[in-house]
């Protein structure tokens, strides 16, 4: 499967050439996914453990992080496409815009996902329900603004 | 006020020193505060309406988005501090690291909001509840998962 391949109805702008802004890259996310195909379409609070390994430089900013918080992790898609303006995912009627859809096509492929904290280990945070491939950017991690559910 | 006073408590690290990703503003987030003093400690759905501005080239991603949705607002903090570890906030009863505060300082300081949509212009969102400087530069713009408040 070519994850890559435009399909029908999509529509491709030119991809980003600027840089307004520069990201570091703060650790990486270890997932049971070494594809995107074993990557599941979305995570859940009862996928498997993932660890969220942090730089030893950002490692004192983890102070405070405790079992059982929730957290938003933002990490890096990496392998995704920059220049897509409209997108026909699967089991859409219709082609939407990509502001429209949270697939990880987009100009700034940030991804953001609310994780459990069932772990904490010097420099890393076990979660529960990430959905991204093995060895992914991580990009920074701020607590959750209430607990709540996957959806 | 000094904003970018470091307080007691607090701790500095090195401020990132390398791009290993490129960001590229898709537009900006026009409100009514000119000013980091005027800005909201947090946003409210009662808050004045703001417009979310997409440049040219991405208008077309906005395809699909309409009034009465919720959509997450990521945004570029440019007056935020890269190289705080640990910080004092007011109100807090101890120094937390940066990631278990929502603080604009952070190595990648890029906020998100989750906000009602109360109107669409060509090439803007008109939404309720942001709480940044008039003019902070747009990074993406994503369906919320589900309707939800402020808090």
């Amino acid at each position: 499967m070519d994850w890559n391949a435009t399909r029908s109805g999509e529509v491709e702008g030119g991809a980003p050439d600027r840089t307004d802004a520069a990201l570091a890259f703060i650790g990486r996310i270890r997932t049971p996914f070494a594809t995107r195909a074993e990557c599941p379409h979305r995570g859940t609070p009862e996928g498997p453990v993932c660890r969220i390994e942090v730089d030893a430089a950002w490692q004192p900013a983890l102070h405070g992080i405790a079992i059982g918080q929730w957290v938003e992790a933002l990490y890096w898609m990496h392998l995704a496409r920059r220049d897509l303006l409209v997108q026909a995912p699967k089991g859409r009627p219709a082609p939407l815009g990509t502001f429209a859809l949270r697939s990880p096509n987009r100009p700034n492929p940030i991804a953001i996902s609310e994780v459990e904290v069932v772990g904490v280990e010097p420099g890393a945070l076990l979660v529960r329900g990430l959905d991204c491939v093995d060895g992914t950017p991580l990009v920074d991690i701020k607590p959750a603004r209430r607990p709540r559910a996957h959806g």
